[in-house]
Parts: structure tokens; sequence; C-alpha cells
């Protein structure tokens, strides 16, 4: 491995060497070279871009979701070719990345002949970032919109207990003059992830993100996560799109909602069971000037009002800094590194 | 007329008979007969579900708006059959009703063939709620989603001036024991028309709104109105939300950014000229349970944890309410009265 160390209580490893190591730990816990290389990337994509919640902190929870039984690592997805537009894949139980890497190829096709395609993922676990889903479609100069549910711990606005997942919406866009449009935004008032980091570091959280056990406003992420819920992002239009959200990606896909899985019997098990439903658009088939043309001029009017920062910007000044290579601390790497033992 | 004077100070006129009225309004004001029944059932048709801030209350604005010269009402929307998925409409400078009117019936026989499709309007004007632009779909069995951007208002999350419009997004799906699911959110933290009727009626707004001319928050719908803007729902997440509209219902479609038009030379004109997209999605593609069931299930779920109104609600109990017809104060019906003249 191509560690190396920096300054002391750090070390600093190249993408490739961190995929490496990621891979290592997938297969060490029984999944396929298919799929421990699909998440291998996508983690240590997170991890490279800053994506803190999404990266390397997720290995322990995927290691315990996989030890437990309730994942399948070595699922093959299955994929359906359902309509000119509408593709299907039933992850047999397996990661959503690695049903979406096998759809993928007729999903791109599909929306260049159509203009519009879907694809469904049902059976599916999603536990990463959402954003790396639709990003490589914008490099490819198409529009793509993600959705996934996950599991109960949002209290519906106006509700009393919780139901949703924290439902992410993803969005991607090319731009002629600089790196695509992409957002990728939980629907909840924040990132289960984000609480469980805050958790960790004591920290805690502004007003407004949750309820602890009893349905009473609360600060801690630990009284959050212990019984809690989350709230809606924005009141009832955040818990509207939150809806939407298991609509899409549970209803429309065959898979299931947050509420209606249960874990009980797989401890350690991490990943919610659910589905995703992706959305791409071929802007080529739209009227006027070129797509990409357009949304850059979006971005440069957005600049001209005062907008310094992009949805996006921090992941690629992140990722730019990284090109020189990816920094964790000793004990994380350490923590890594046994887990491939 | 069937208005029947019901109590002092107001009357109560049949669906109809209100259509019959706002239709001759729009004749009166130089529309096709086509266009004048399209806006009157649009029109009415939020009206009589209660949806007063784009009721009879945007009549007026219809008529200052055809008096500048700024619409054609005559406009004969030119539909474009691009792919199998992919429907565009020039709406020829008309109203964006008309233009998905024309190209409803090529857009759901591409939805059910190829799964989803996708309807791309520009060159239109929308002056009204989207929700009637989605649900009569839900009725059909689909599922529907559409986006319209509007005129510069809102001040993108983190900038210091307005550049996105209202934005808003609607979304409508089939539901098997009830009345469709159907939600339409503005992205701003207040619709436009809500902040009109809040100024007319003299009061405050809460706060998080909006902002007067210097960039300072206010709760006073006048100072918003003059010279003020408005701020996304939910910070940097509705802000997203409003720039993704901006992309899907102007860059994706060839119409104008909410910032991209010019009526100075047009006093009295009221109505964005942008664009619009919608997508339609055949859930009978699905694997699995019937869509509706399924939604079924969530709304059933979503009232077990204490959810008393679901998004659309309070349209549909004031539409039952209505079918015995639709209360007009007779100062309100005197001045569409005197318009249709």
């Amino acid at each position: 491995m191509s560690a190396q160390s920096e300054h002391a209580g750090s070390s600093t490893l190249s993408l490739d060497a961190l995929v490496n190591l990621l891979e290592k730990i997938f297969l060490r816990h029984g999944t396929s070279p298919e799929v421990a290389r699909v998440l291998a990337e996508n983690c240590a994509c997170a991890e490279r871009d800053g994506a803190h919640s999404h990266g390397v902190f997720r290995m322990p929870g995927y290691v315990s979701t996989l030890k437990s039984g309730w994942v399948s690592g070595r699922a093959v997805p299955v994929v359906e070719d359902v309509a000119s537009g509408f593709v299907r894949v039933d992850a047999a139980n397996g990661f959503a990345q690695p049903a979406l890497a096998a759809a993928r190829p007729l999903l791109v096709a599909k929306a260049r002949s159509a203009g519009i395609a879907v694809l469904a993922i049902r059976n599916s676990h999603h536990f990463a970032a959402l954003w790396p889903d639709v990003e490589p479609f914008a490099y490819e100069g198409l529009v793509a919109l993600s959705v996934v549910n996950s599991m109960t711990c949002v209290v519906p606005h106006g509700a009393d207990r919780p139901l949703f997942g924290t439902n992410p919406i993803a969005f991607a866009a090319p731009r002629a003059d600089g790196e695509p449009i992409v957002f990728d935004l939980a629907t909840s008032a924040i990132a289960h992830g984000d609480v469980q980091i805050a958790a960790r570091k004591g920290e805690l959280l502004p007003p407004g993100m949750g309820v602890d056990s009893l349905g009473q406003p609360t600060r801690d992420p630990k009284a959050i996560l212990e019984g809690g819920a989350l709230l809606p992002f924005g009141g009832h239009k955040g818990s509207a799109l939150s809806m939407m959200v298991e609509l899409l990606a549970a209803a429309l896909t065959g898979g299931n909602f947050s509420f209606e899985f249960d874990w009980s019997n797989h401890p350690g098990a991490k990943t919610p069971w659910t589905g995703q439903l992706l959305i791409v658009i071929d802007p080529s088939k739209a009227a006027g000037q070129d797509f990409a043309q357009r949304s850059q001029e979006l971005v440069r009017q957005m600049h001209g009002v005062g907008l310094r920062r992009l949805p996006g910007d921090r992941r690629h000044r992140e990722r730019a800094r990284s090109a020189e290579g990816i920094t964790l601390d000793e004990q994380t790497l350490a923590q890594l590194q046994a887990l491939a033992q």
C-alpha cells in the first residue's frame, strides 16, 4: 500500500491506494469482486471530495451489515428492459450502486434515444451519498435526478411520530465552462450521517433539526439517535418532498417504504432495504441554445447577484486538493487496515 | 347568468356560471375561444378549490397583461414530436395552459408507451397555480411532476440580490381509495400571490419570508412588493431546488430564465414569459403491487403517525363544499362583471 506518513497523527494516501484498501475490506467480508470495486470507489470518492459523513466513516457500518447477513454482498442485479424509456432492476437484496452500474448503459442509451428514461431500482440497499449516482451523467452531457428512500427517522410535518426516511434528492446538469451543477440534499433538516458525526464529536446541533424520544425539540444529537427523530427541512414543503421520495423510490419501483423492513433479526444491520429512482434527460432534444451554455449563463448570473459558493463547489475544491492525496488520521487508517485483515 | 344572492354582500355561482363569466372576460380582451375556455376553467377551478391567490383574484392581472400586448391571447401552440419520450411545444408567446392542452394527448400516449415522457413548453406565460396542470394525470393513473419558472423576485441563498422566480414544483400521484396525492409548492418561502393578498389586507407576514429594497429582513408585504424580494424556503436547500427549476423549466425547454425578459415597454404586463417542464410516468410499468394501492398504504401510515391533513386535503374539502356553488363577495363579482362588459 502506498500510504505515506505526512505529519504526526495522519497519513496521506492516493485515491487508488484508498480504493484498494476499501476493496480489500469489502472482499474480506464476503462481497463479490464487482460489488467490492463499485462500493470502494464510491466510498473513496466521497472521502476524496470531503463528504466525510459518506466517506470511510461508513465502512464499519458496511462491515457490520455484511456480517449480519442483512444484505447480499454477492447479489447479481437483474436488469429488465420494460419500455423505450423504462428500465427496472431487481438489486436482489444487494447494494443499489452495483444495480445502477449494471443498468447504466441501457439507461443512457434509452435517454439518448427517447429523450428521457427512468431507472427503477428495487430490493436494494443504499448507504452512500446520492450525488455520485447523478454526477457522471452530467459529465456525459445528460441531466439526471435521483431519489432514494431510507429508514424511518423523520416525523412528517404535522405528525407526532417518525415515518419517512431522510429521503435525499440529487440533481446534476452539465455546464459549458466548468464542473457540472450538482446538488444532493436530504429532505430531513439534517443528514443522518451528520447527526452521527455530531454525536461522536459531542457537539450540539442547530435548533430545528430534531426531537427526542418524547417528541420534544432537542439539540442533542444523541437524544435524536437514541429514540428521537429528525424533522423535515422547510416545514410542510420539505415534508411534501419527502413523501414524494417515498412514492417515487418505493411505490414506483416495487421497493419497500422506509417503514416496511424489519432488521431486528440482523443485529449490526445499518443499510435501509428500499428502492431508488433515477430520471435521465437528454438536453440535446430541447429547443434553443445548447443546454450547457444556458446553465453556464445561469451560473454567471448567480455569481452576478453576489453568490459566492454554488452547490458542489466545496466538493470540487476538496477534490482538486485531494489530487495530491487523501489525508486520514492514524486512528482511522489503523481501523480500516484492521477491517481489511 | 345563474348568480343568486345568498346573503347580504355575497353571491353564489355555479362552477359553470363562473367559467362562463371568466370566459367572457377573456374573449372581451381579445383571446381566441380556445384560450378563453382553458384559462377560464383553470381560474374558476382554483377559486372553487379555495386557492384564492390563483382564483378570480388573478383576473385583473390577466386583463391588464392582455391589454398591454405583452402576451398573445390568440397564440396557436406548435407541438413537436421530438422522440419517443420527448414532446416540445412552442407556446408562441401565448399562455402555458393552452400549450399543455394541445400537447397533452401526445404526452399521455408517449408516457403510456415509453413508460415516461417529458413535455418541454417554451415561449409561454404561466400566471396560474401549478397543481391544476398535474392533478388530471393522476386521475388517469399516471404520476406527474411539473416545474415552471417565473420572474426575478427571490434572492438565492447566500446572494445579495434577487434572481430566481418563485419557481414552484407540483406533483400528483394516483391513490386507490381516495383523491390523488397532489402538492404544489413555491420554492420561495411564500407564494407571490399570498404576498399580494397580505398587502391588500394590510397584514404582516411571518418572519423569514422576504427582504426590503435594502436587502433587510421585513414582515411588511408592501416592502417586499415595492423593491424588496422574497427568500427561498428552507435556506440553501430550497435555493438549490429553485435553481433546478430554472434549469428544467428554462434551459431544458428553450424558454427564458426568470431574469431574461423585459416587459418595461408593456405597462400592465404581469405574466412571466418563461417555460415549463412536465414529466409524466406510467406506474403500471413498475414492478410489484399496483402503485395506487401502494400510495394508499403510504397515506394510511401517514395518518397512523398522527398526520391529520394531507397536502391537497383542504382543496378537496373546498371543492366538495363548492359543489353547491362558489361564493364571491359583491364587490368582486361586480368587478368581474365590469371586466366582461
